[in-house]
């Protein structure tokens, strides 16, 4: 009989993308430590997001959600979103369809202004790191290092949407929301992007 | 009795955003010439674009439109819409709905880049100038002019959700067909934005 937990389970298959069976194995193996459960993964190719990589996401579904604050009135905030996978056998699951509701819902709510760190523009990153420098002024150039890849870190938790914590369950992100489906489908699931609307907000 | 017909009382009013009564008179006064009965209520002051040219349209709704080209799949063409008028009495009216769902589904067809021509970049406009000049080149500048003119008006009415023909209606406009809401209800009515998100389409 297994001593290890089936959320133990779920959290090393959403951070590497491996299979059920092989991550329970890992685990059993590795005593329970999760660290090591996953370096065995690895050395076993088991941790598939490496073997994934060149499949093609190309097949997905657009999904919309509208927010209305006040009862009796229209919708005041919408979000839509176009979420990617690799075959329509997993687009057109209920599954998906749940995932892209969460996630438009997530939006909806906590604001992201980027799908990923990388759609950041380098000067917008360049001036959060500019304002990190100027507060460790004269600091050894590690501290100064450290400050502004804090930076950097903070902005992305903010405004980036894949290392937003999910507003429904903060101990994850929604990186690690769609590592898990990942996991689960065995195919590559991204959100390649998404607009977010809100009535007679200001505009850029 | 009146021999002004109901169709074009609407016209009028969607061209000048005049009352219905109004209408009505001027275009009987005018003997049913539709051009002389809009130069008739611009001369009494009831042409009411410029009344309300002064108020904001800052109340409105959000609305989206998923079409899921193959039965039994998800939705692959998404569009969500900002639609603003003045007050959320119109907002939340069944009618202002029904002309959101109207211009989503439109541009779910129509694909506009562009709400209308003034959000047309210079350069792209200049570019349409330049092929519109090349192939009259040498003619009179009278000639030239009118070539270039009509290649951005050609532009417009292809690329500007405004300017399309209606697809469910090529007799109107979007614009016109707003202009008749706006009529309709005594407000300024107007899209502010718009995104339109096909699976896995290309990206600039």
């Amino acid at each position: 009989m297994s001593n290890v937990s089936a959320a133990e389970v779920a959290k090393l298959r959403a951070a590497t993308g491996a299979g059920m069976m092989d991550c329970k194995k890992a685990l059993e193996d590795a005593a329970g430590d999760a660290e090591q459960a996953r370096m065995l993964l690895r050395e076993r190719g088991l941790a598939d997001a490496a073997k994934r990589k060149g499949k093609e996401a190309k097949e997905g579904l657009i999904h919309s959600y509208l927010h209305a604050p006040n009862p009796g009135l229209p919708p005041k905030i919408g979000v839509m979103i176009e979420v990617l996978c690799e075959t329509d056998f997993v687009a057109k699951t209920d599954e998906m369809k749940a995932l892209a509701q969460d996630i438009a819902m997530h939006i909806a709510a906590a604001k992201p202004a980027y799908v990923s760190l990388e759609d950041v523009p380098e000067d917008v990153l360049e001036g959060e790191r500019e304002l990190a420098r100027k507060k460790v002024e004269g600091k050894p150039e590690k501290v100064v290092a450290q400050a502004t890849e804090g930076a950097v870190k903070k902005f992305a938790k903010q405004f980036c949407l894949l290392e937003q914590p999910w507003v429904r369950d903060d101990k994850q992100t929604i990186g690690q929301l769609l590592a898990g489906y990942a996991s689960n489908t065995g195919e590559n699931i991204s959100v390649r992007r998404f607009a977010r609307y809100e009535v007679a907000e200001a505009l850029e």
